[in-house]
């Protein structure tokens, strides 16, 4: 079969053996696949990715010198299953599965693995237990973003942004889109979205974003600020001191009460929620000088390398930072159903479709993306 | 009045005038100050704190080339109030204060600024509304406590440890024995001390500490480890599969519920509270590449300037990291009441106590603490 493998940071489509499955295996025919960021991040940087990996307690991550065949974002179609694999799906049954592959008796992460090849290819191996039957009527091209669109409803929901707060969404990427769509549908009422390319700025608004900013031109702190959500320092040292000034001159409120409404009062606000999606270095320094106090910054962009940042800038604002990386079962199930029913309607984020040997090609367009957002592989695509 | 300034890192005893207090402030014969590593931060490192202070919206931190009475944990006794100042306690009440002074329209943070002095003298002004008379049989010792026992309340407050969690406490300084105080009292099953000073170490088990640890010899995470607190990338990349299989081979069970189930099963477990209570540069990256999956990491240390990390590590491992400043004004009155009512007891964290004179020598001896942890300021000793 077809593949495209990539080799010390070069694509190249070869000719490959058919994936022989194992007990508890399935064997798909691709019918679509994603292309993420994390590949072009892990073509050209798996080592330290795979040395980040390591501490984390997963040592089979790729390296450069290794041949992989990427590709982690899929739906296919069942033509086969290993021996003794209870509950298969049937032979034609459209699924998408969650992208881990056990190999004896480890797990790896198919796509970004040598142990557990991957989507860019004419058919491929999945997990039978992380497979999910594809709802009729789900086209494959939206099928196909389960997995990133699982991304964004994990973050949103670590993000917690409850009713009275905004969110600000900074880089309009997938990542970013699918979170922008994820916030709306959790129902969180003002999501701002940044970014310095116009056409991704369209994108954002036809996800659902209720403000688009471009941040050469306003900060969306400026127009979080607008809209009354914001705090600085001064202000809420002011605030503490005012409101136990006016809370004292209440006659006969207990001591604790008068605390407590002091707090009510907004000695302690909320700031935003921002999901940052961008990840290259220095943007996280940059979002924690520009945030607001008292803002949780939930971090999806990948940063690959050292990175540096102030502290004490955190400190003084009281920022939460929450690192998010991939999903739960349940969260994968959800956002396949979540699209299915039409609760979630991801089509703006594909912005093109190639056949495996415009996957090099896809790589060097999406490095510089300009008005890209996600673009899918059609294995069957000449 | 005698008071220790500091002007360009120099900490002299001067004869001031007396304060003068305006409406709303009263003026205290101070019992006793405590000397807080903030303090001694400020004094070398203040133009970066107050570069930072700028970044969170607050102008008046001191400057090096300012000359600033510094102190902010104190207890005192009221000898005057000024005009028009409503509800001000009786002279010869002993109160404790949120360090904050309103200055005309502003409000300034007493004892890092040059617009409020702090508590280095003979006396002091507060504001009245942020006075609090301290409970009769409380000793001024303990009392003096009251600010930072705050801070590590808040601290405490903001890790939300839980049930079912491990409290890990990285520095056992002031501010780190007060969180072990602070968790105890909370009623925290687990606390892991760890600091390199035997004599700080066997500080934390006096403040209740179940494990201590020294990070030379064995790492606070092996001892969470021990304790059956730890899981890592494979282990998830295992249970996420494994639960689905079992779950899938039980029929019957609706998706959903089989989805729920994989994760009460420990696909998504939760990791030590991890207290950061050191604050140099470095550790922070140190803790995040050591800590397990899912763990939240309270950064209560303030590191100055910037510092480096690597957000892949805490993307891969979900790490949560929540940097926390000060406290509520209900916090800084609970704080007050719990020490009053014995439900804490900070007495082991006071190892010292000066007179004005020896003020200097104590920021000496601080630097490079050893078994030292809090110095108490005592103005009436010669």
């Amino acid at each position: 079969m077809k593949a495209v493998t990539c080799h010390e940071g070069r694509l190249t489509v070869a000719e490959l053996p058919a994936p022989e499955p194992v007990k508890g295996q399935l064997v798909l025919d691709v019918l679509r696949a994603g292309i993420c960021g994390s590949d072009l991040h892990a073509r050209l940087h798996c080592d330290e990715v795979a040395e980040a990996s390591s501490y984390a307690g997963y040592e089979g991550f790729m390296r450069s010198g290794d041949t992989v065949v990427m590709g982690h974002e899929f739906v296919g179609e069942v033509v086969d299953h290993g021996p003794r694999t209870s509950r298969a799906p049937k032979p034609g049954t459209r699924v998408v599965a969650m992208p881990l592959l056990r190999t004896g008796s480890e797990v790896h992460a198919v796509g970004l693995s040598p142990h557990a090849a991957g989507a860019y290819a004419e058919q491929m191996v999945v997990q039978s237990a992380l497979a999910m039957p594809v709802p009729e009527g789900l086209p494959d091209e939206i099928a196909a973003l389960t997995e990133p669109m699982a991304v964004a409803l994990h973050a949103v929901r670590r993000g917690e942004v409850g009713k009275s707060r905004i969110a600000v969404v900074v880089g309009c990427g997938p990542i970013g889109l699918a979170v922008v769509l994820m916030l709306k549908a959790s129902g969180v009422r003002t999501v701002i979205a940044s970014d310095l390319s116009p056409g991704r700025r369209a994108l954002a608004e036809r996800c659902g974003a209720d403000v688009v900013v471009d941040p050469g031109v306003e900060s969306p702190w400026e127009a979080a600020q607008a809209r009354g959500h914001y705090k600085d320092a001064a202000d809420v040292f002011g605030l503490a001191v005012d409101s136990m000034e006016q809370l004292r001159a209440v006659p006969l409120l207990p001591w604790a009460r008068v605390m407590h409404a002091a707090e009510a009062l907004g000695a302690m606000p909320s700031g935003p929620v921002v999901f940052e999606c961008v990840g290259v270095p220095g943007m996280l320094d940059h979002v924690l000088a520009s945030v607001p106090l008292a803002t949780r910054v939930v971090v999806v962009g990948v940063c690959m390398g050292s990175d540096a940042f102030r502290p004490s800038i955190a400190i003084n604002k009281e920022t939460e930072l929450r690192f998010v990386l991939g999903y739960t079962p349940r969260e994968f199930h959800e956002t396949l159903h979540l699209m299915a029913d039409g609760k979630v309607d991801p089509a703006p984020l594909v912005t093109g479709t190639v056949g495996l040997d415009g996957v090099a090609g896809a790589f060097e367009d999406l490095a510089d993306p300009g008005d890209h957002a996600k673009i899918l592989v059609d294995p069957r695509l000449a």
